[in-house]
């Protein structure tokens, strides 16, 4: 695509009409429809420099800003009409224009390309998107603090190898996932920085003999310049740090969506959703099915084989416009209408769950509470191994009696270690074990209570500068 | 999804309605109204058996039929009304049934299951879209044949590493990529009779106390019934199976679109396309776009993104039905698409295009004839390392001196290898390289028009058992 | 590579030593290694047939076929030193080849070259690995048929989103995974197939004036011969086949993996794995970790991995031998390792597994029955949803009063719905409910002895196959 | 994996012996070896934080020191010996720890477990991977500032689809890579700082209850402490991070890759490559093949296959630590050695090929000046679609005519359009439309002076950056 490559202008040479196989398969009008808003604001921008450079007169310039505004307008009033004979989004919008503010609207193609004006279209998108999913993420890590507060002294066994390993305050557990969606956040934030560079004044691709100024219209959209116009026009990086930053926010979905699957299955127990948040059965009315946790774990699928696209469409390019890159917007509209799509539903799914707190607590005792009696006995200097055997010898005990672990007698503490003798029993508890943590960042309520505080701070933070 | 879970019955029955963005993110109708005609088909093969072994009356069964048919034509006709409320395209046809046929549309139901049914539809798009994508691609290898035939004597550099290595035809070379789509239809046909395993009677995962019959439904919908109830509803194989076929097809398709980008590059001008399969530029006449053999490269990497979508979802998922499975329909649509898309423009596109026989013929002389000379001495007995010896100094002596490689004298020859003195000097020209090839498979004139008459009846084969 | 690219001979010709770190990049030997076997088999292949066609000597034949089982026998035993010198396995052979028989070796060369000598190599290996791959797969699929038999009759919940849905036998799951087995040595079959062509008679690219006949390699080497050349060189459809077909299986792994996980957990405790397949913990000497399954789990990231590697690095390559194919080899013996490593694990670890039977059927029983209610009122013509209110209004009813669902009392049944006062207890039974299933393929114990002939009947005619 | 699972405890405990093939299965020592000086460095921090915490004593802590220093010299020096039997990295070492100071190399073991050192390990090698690659890269980013530098004022074609648009520097092409690499270390330097976050104080999942200070280990080893104990042993977004920076770059290389191909082909021509960097051909001395430009393309396909590879295993993990972990090694290791043996090879590559300018030139000359034409006629006020028309005219007109559209003669310009009367002659040569470009970030030599400054600017603040 370029400058000289527009539809309406090169249609007519050609000798024979191009076949209609191929026109719509190089029709990007049915999918790019969507950034005619991108295109419009792109377009604008560029309109002002024009008329502040003088390449269009001050007239001109107003012209084109009102007509463009016109066009805007309708397109979000849903008034547009698109054609496929469009061909794209802003043969469409340029057609548009030229009926409602005449041939001036030909000048809008002054210093400027296809090439640069797709490319800024998408940076735009991206851009936007890249914010729309942060503010939905930020819901989501509000949401899941409160949770946290509300539960904050339930305990549930943390697993390994999904056997229970030892207990674990569930806030402690939801904020695990708060840590991993604020690294999501970096990466969002990441993404839209790299969509933050116009680049407009590449034009076709060696830039203009046209007056323009690139930090101008920058300014304007709020970006920074270009600094290589072959570079501008043949980098897709920005979509594809969006596309990451999707693919492995949707593996976090995925792995929070697989715990609840198992939280709300009869086996574990441990959760109940809202009514409003699954779906059931119309002869076994207590069956939740957690649609919406299966369908979060499931479209990580589509967000690794969106990431995995562009990376192929990508892959062998040599640099300058190749219609290849006609493919980049696609997997970005889906990865995006994915995340958000998702991250409407979980504040509201996790928020209207409950928790069975008594359930938890049964399976964070028990053996779960061994380690403990280790770490005791090695507190008080006895050799790591002979505390293991230690232990080892008294759960095997408990076992064969038949008695739960937290009921086990002193004669018996005793006879697996001496040590033992001073054992504060609230240690054989899940929440003695739990309090008994003492290193920052671990499961103790006061670290808890440190994380809550920090997060909190941080959702401040964020919200303020978003608000900014 | 099963059998009891289906939206209107367990939905009166929940305290709150499900909150908006959840039925959103629920509801597959938006993408799932296409399988409407195959949901249709698989419900009269359903409806017909169970008139057969007596689970409804005949006339029920006639009237189930009646009803079926009736929305197929509303569906086919474009006058069927889809709502999101719908949520899935099962739900949304039996609501029109019942609309036409009262409630004994509701007996549809016995014996299946969502989960069977929603596992059927897609069974019989992906057998439909696997001959689609055969037959396509059938016109694809016709078009190759033509211009093979046409073209049969053009001789064209082979390439190595993009380096000129020695003449080949070009009817040798479009034979190649005709060779690569004959596995291509291997892929498809396993995908084809993969998908022709009907899952129904699997009811919601364990087979049903109905006295359904498997086998009689499957005959009328020419597939194989299943053999394990669990396995029909869990697997996703002949998905996987079409998905993998258009990815290695597109791979193919990716390694011809580069060829014809560089082939219509000014660097390389082996070939012209027709106006009608190129975009142009309106200030450069001459100028030809191949956009469609660039989208055709592109392509590769949706295709490839979708096949992994498709793998990530699955991965880990338990047997049984799970909601994930429901992101197992817009990868097979997207990645269908595509391949028609590219296919229903390649046929035309390679018949139309023009080749410069003069510039082809010319990029395979020269040094690309060296190895001849070296095979030419090697034949006669000298060693190679001395046949190789002799001929880089002969090459590197014409270098020298600017000569032509054709039109080296005599006595450089002699001097280089004595026995270069009985040298054929039709050796030393692009055609009669190939021409002294000997080998079955090779570049000769010879084996070309083996391959020709093999790939003739093959397409005639073909063509007479997708009409039989 | 081809023909003329040999490095021993254009090595001394550059006026420079190549830089060690481009050696270092561009040698294979490192990875390659272990196609020496299949190297010296193909040139064995090619040796005959040189002496046969005349192309060297009968005794010059004998001699090359003797030097290289000498060399092929050092290469077993260990004995052969490979240094990164020789850059790739072919170098290294030859080289070796030529210490042993002397300047002879070099007319192996005679009409063939580095490019199908490389890709025969390959077709070999992988041949032989889809078949490693396909006994090891059958062993498993051996198994699971054992165990199956050996627990014929214990129940366990079939799970629609891990919700309990309705009881079935374990073996009808085993055997679910048996199916999806079965389809993998289909795709294994169809890898075995494709790489069972023989590219040799390619020579670099275009075939070889010399006399070679590749149909005598073929038949020597249990191939087809090549049908076009330029194909024969390119194409690596039957490598990414055969990563295909350990991706999907890879996939299959991961869910049994899964399933695994969940079994032995805690929460579900269907199962205990034999100490010889778990680690554990030293304090906890009842836990066991599913290492090995969740290994199997894992490894779907690097079999999903690879075959995305190889269809990215074809992805836009044109025809002809291009350095980048040097890239084929270490992704699918990264595959096959894997997946041979897992197999091997695998039957010995379900054979030692024991299964709680009783937990299994209890999961299996309660509300997980009350489809078979439904069932059973639909089946004496009450309508579908009168049916499903009755039994909800029933299970609400239990729910409420706390009551077992398998112990409603008579008259309970009767107020939900006259027609279950026939309701013959048995149906309220995990065992009952399986054996009431008729349908051809269902969870019945009639259908899972079918079932089991079946795979019997198949393993039978595959070992005999495999050992004829 | 965790405090209490490590092998030589558990291992006794078992009724039989592991199985063999288990074993082999579940061991990481024949691919984490390499992580043994990282596992060092973690415990030499570890024990000294146990000393200054009072957790063992001072002289406990100088002796694990002093021990654990030993051991990595011998590892350093390959002196140290693994065994499979020692299953992990963590066990080889503690194992020749104990050999060494005896009995206190089991206190090493207090307030840490398997999970947080095997997590420690792995960031610690990610981080120093992420600089080793950064700094590669940089060696890169100077050779091509060198060469844009010294061949500054070269002209080529920019293409778009491959077809020549118009004349750029040569210098404004290799910088266009350069923008490309700048964003490729803002990623490295993302995965670095990802990396810098220390799990240490985690322990098994949930902290200990020993006083451990995080904070501690974190500053010694130049690390962030950790904020989520269940976090830390779970994520490996780092990893992500990197084998994300990884692959765009390797993208990025496969672009650059596929242009040099071109460049060097017979039909560009527009560059040749040092004898020391390309492999040849022993009969056609001229030949070069271009092996390491298409391995660097190649290479893409395991670098997007690796990250695919990751994520497909973190997919639907359940928090905590699972065995599916261990497959977070071997991809990160292929891509960082895939990467950095590229990027030794590339910056001598490139200073070492030479251009051939006037080749270049040429091909930047005739219609690819077109649009400098129309661009002319816009700037003095003629309406966009008249200079269009007109410039295509006039070309058409050169093409009739086998006119060199650079010597088109003063009578055609003005039939052509009048205002082509004041056209300055040096706007027809691909020196004089380079220079004729304004705006900021083309390829004006003034925007390429301005580039180079700030590109040796950057390279100089990085430089410092990592000396300091």
């Amino acid at each position: 695509m370029s400058e000289r490559d527009n539809g309406p202008l090169w249609g007519g040479r050609f000798g024979t009409t191009p076949a209609e196989a191929f026109e719509r398969l190089n029709a990007s009008i049915p999918f790019d429809a969507r950034l005619a808003p991108y295109d419009i604001r792109g377009s604008i921008a560029h309109a002002r420099m024009l008329g502040e450079r003088g390449i269009v007169s001050g007239e001109e310039a107003a012209e084109l800003e009102r007509g463009l505004r016109a066009v805007l307008e309708e397109v979000e009033g849903g008034r547009f009409s698109w054609t496929l004979s469009d061909e794209d989004v802003h043969t469409a919008v340029e057609r548009r224009l030229r009926e409602i503010v005449g041939d001036v609207a030909l000048k809008l193609h002054t210093g400027r390309s296809r090439n640069d004006q797709v490319a800024l279209d998408l940076h735009l998108f991206v851009r936007d998107a890249a914010e729309r999913m942060g503010e939905a993420l930020l819901a989501v890590m509000r949401a899941i603090v409160e949770v946290a507060e509300a539960n904050r002294d339930l305990v549930l066994p943390g697993y390994t190898h999904l056997q229970r390993a030892q207990p674990i305050l569930l806030s402690h557990h939801l904020l695990a996932h708060f840590r991993a969606f604020e690294r999501d956040l970096t990466r969002l934030r990441m993404a839209r920085e790299a969509a933050s560079a116009s680049p407009l004044g590449a034009a076709a691709l060696g830039g203009t003999p046209h007056p323009v100024e690139p930090a101008l219209t920058a300014k304007t959209l709020g970006m920074e310049p270009l600094l290589n116009s072959l570079d501008a026009v043949s980098e897709r990086d920005f979509a594809l740090d969006l596309l990451y930053a999707a693919a492995v926010l949707g593996i976090h979905l995925s792995r929070l969506g697989e715990e609840w699957v198992l939280w709300t299955s009869a086996e574990f127990g441990f959760a109940r959703l809202s009514d409003a948040y699954s779906s059931g059965s119309s002869i076994m009315p207590q069956k939740k099915n957690p649609d919406a946790y299966e369908l979060m774990r499931g479209k990580a699928g589509r967000l690794v084989g969106n990431l995995t696209a562009l990376l192929v469409t990508l892959k062998g390019l040599p640099l300058g416009y190749q219609k290849d890159l006609q493919e980049d917007k696609e997997p970005i509209f889906d990865s995006v209408d994915a995340v958000l799509a998702v991250l409407a539903v979980l504040p509201e799914m996790l928020r209207t769950a409950t928790f069975d707190g008594e359930r938890m607590a049964n399976a964070a005792g028990g053996f779960a509470l061994a380690t403990e009696l280790a770490d005791f006995l090695a507190a008080r200097g006895v050799p790591f191994r002979e505390a293991h055997r230690a232990v080892g010898r008294l759960v095997r005990r408990c076992e064969e009696a038949g008695l739960p672990f937290e009921e086990v007698p002193e004669d018996e503490l005793v006879a697996a270690h001496p040590a033992l003798a001073d054992l504060p029993r609230e240690l054989l508890t899940p929440k003695g074990s739990v309090a008994n943590k003492s290193s920052p960042g671990s499961t103790s309520p006061d670290s808890v209570d440190a994380q809550l505080a920090r997060a909190r701070g941080l959702l401040r933070e964020l919200e303020e500068a978003s608000a900014g």
